[in-house]
């Protein structure tokens, strides 16, 4: 039984080492200005940007440069609007890692606009935003949040009165995203581990999503098909592989078109909160709380009965698919959740990912992060103990 | 390794029972004048045309219709954008087959120009399609051609002269495709079956495509998967059923997603010459020819050894999955090859395609079907002795 779904559109993708090229010749065909918000250094530092501003100067295509420290916040998103509102800028080119795409995203659609991206903000602003954008060009240069394929801009104002929203349009979704593995060898081990248990748990909790549908699954999974044998690699012997680093960038724009379309589970609950009054990386979050999360869903579905028998399968599936093995209709799918989780809580010991209270998160916090905590699309629903017990055992 | 691949926009997807309400909502966003294409009677018969124009008058939508029969010619088309380019037409609407929605497509395609299809049709016109379109919302009635997801139109002018070419450019991509399976329910049993098995050929060929890429073979895996057990009852005691319908619906918008981003193979090649010159439906063309064109892709493989192993892998995939079974690594893959092509010959006897000489299609024929027939992104590259043989294994 199909369920009913809607699909959003997907950007149009131009994947393959080396793809960067394809920015020159795509350009002209949306105009002669281009607006590039970029990080804070690494694209400097590695000789890109230079190389990009050389070829953009060849097409005598005028440009301009701004850059994104941190997380994108209300402030940089509106100082960057202001500043270049009165431009005339063709096209935008968000070219970084997921602060810099989202922040990127923001720009384009805020630049049509007359006041702040605070008014457009789920859950701050009252406002919401209609799609009028300026064309936007997503390049990721980490394999994490997807945010070139996604139709959301997370902004966040980080402190006890912080937040972490995000302003969202179907038709925010980059218009084109170009995913070149190249850009992504020189990304460090551990922002590496990061982002990519971001983008796993992203495809893992838009796979067993409510929301989930025929197409996300069959994306979500052949995301982490690609993923699993990456990752450790991508961390450490492999990090200048180009292959490893296309399975990774794959996982990741595969997790922005599932998530966008299925939406996510607890993980990606906690992280709202925790990355609201905190300065923790969101990938840290979410590579520290996967296995924790993905073995508390799994034991309230098995005491669900046959309620939560199809999510478990779904789970078991992914167990499988990580011992390289199928599942086997009627075979036990216990000893694959297992395998599940073991290996989940493998690659959070390998890939030594920071547990909570690296960021000052203490037991005081748990209650108040549980309150603000969303179940978004989980499978099954969990109360507040569940909540506190997987934060507990990550603190 | 990941080749590298491009991914085109797919349309906004609005998928399920009833859905079709979606339209009314959607109309307004484009504007108050709306042009509708629908085939020659069918809708009407169901009064579904008459619900609505009922619909469109209560919104106050100003609407025109223009009906096409069989498959669309460059003079159906042109007659068309003649008669309404200047009527200010917000948005075409193509509702009906593959030949419906099609020819809405090349509609949408051709009011904004000045001058006929043909001049822009691949290997007929010298022209090249700039993209620029009055928006297009493709409903299909039949789960076949995958036209509502697709960047192409084929337009065909059927005797010795003709030809059945396309009309392509990535924004002709529909907008929306709104895929509601209660529309399906009428679809009678023989144009079920020769719609599903072009669509079923549709995912074969592009999952085995040379040009294939993740995603393709992820979807086109996926499509096959919900297809298999919806084909046989979808033209016999499961026509009503809209679960049934629902995966046969399915099956043909991911077939239309596949191809438009990783092309087909052989049979589709035969498809265009046989449809140019014989009055043959494209779908019994498909549909007649998968098993004999899959047999002798399957034998050729063999004969090149290592090089057509990962093709033949893909082929034995597709078998375990008909069966029901995993592929096990490792496993002897022959006896998967074997149980695909023989469940597609079952289907070919069970669905009683029609062989070509039903058609007028003679021994005297085959020469110049086959010197005007393209292996497109056939897996393995087949010769002339190829070609011919499987033509005469279906006349």
């Amino acid at each position: 039984m199909i369920p009913s779904f809607n699909f959003a559109r997907i950007p149009h993708i131009i994947f393959g080492p080396g793809k960067l090229v394809n920015l020159y010749s795509l350009i002209p065909q949306y105009g002669k200005s281009v607006l590039l918000v970029v990080g804070a250094g690494s694209l400097e530092k590695s000789g890109k940007l230079d190389e990009i501003k050389i070829a953009l100067e060849e097409k005598l295509i005028d440009y301009h440069v701004y850059e994104i420290k941190g997380e994108p916040s209300p402030n940089m998103v509106d100082k960057a609007t202001k500043m270049y509102r009165n431009k005339r800028i063709d096209l935008v080119i968000g070219i970084g890692g997921g602060s810099v795409t989202d922040a990127g995203k923001a720009i384009s659609a805020m630049i049509p606009k007359e006041d702040s991206v605070k008014n457009y903000l789920e859950g701050i602003g009252i406002k919401s935003h209609n799609g009028k954008k300026i064309p936007y060009i997503a390049i990721p240069t980490t394999s994490g949040t997807g945010s070139e394929a996604t139709k959301n801009a997370v902004i966040s104002e980080i402190g006890h009165d912080g937040f972490k929203k995000s302003l969202r349009h179907d038709n925010l979704i980059p218009d084109v995203a170009i995913i070149d593995p190249e850009l992504m060898k020189s990304c460090p081990a551990s922002i590496t581990a990061a982002c990519g248990m971001d983008a796993f748990t992203q495809l893992v909790e838009s796979y067993v999503s409510s929301n989930a549908n025929p197409i996300t699954d069959a994306l979500a999974f052949s995301g982490m098909k690609y993923m699993k044998d990456a990752l450790i690699p991508a961390c450490s012997h492999g990090s200048s592989d180009i292959n490893v680093r296309s399975s990774m960038a794959y996982g990741s724009l595969i997790s922005g078109i599932t998530l966008a379309n299925a939406g996510l589970g607890v993980i990606h609950g906690f992280a709202s909160p925790i990355g609201a009054y905190f300065k923790i990386p969101h990938g840290v979050v979410c590579g520290t709380l996967l296995a924790e999360a993905t073995k508390m869903n799994i034991k309230v579905l098995k005491e669900r009965g046959s309620e939560g028998e199809v999510s478990l399968e779904k789970y078991a599936h992914i167990g499988a698919m990580l011992s390289n093995e199928p599942l086997n209709k009627g075979e036990e799918i216990s000893q694959y959740l297992l395998i599940l989780i073991e290996t989940l809580e493998n690659w959070t010991d390998l890939l030594k990912l920071d547990k909570l209270s690296n960021y000052g998160i203490s037991n005081e916090d748990i209650t108040y992060i549980v309150d603000n905590t969303a179940l978004k699309n989980n499978p099954v629903s969990l109360n507040k103990k569940d909540l506190i017990e997987i934060l507990k055992n990550r603190l």
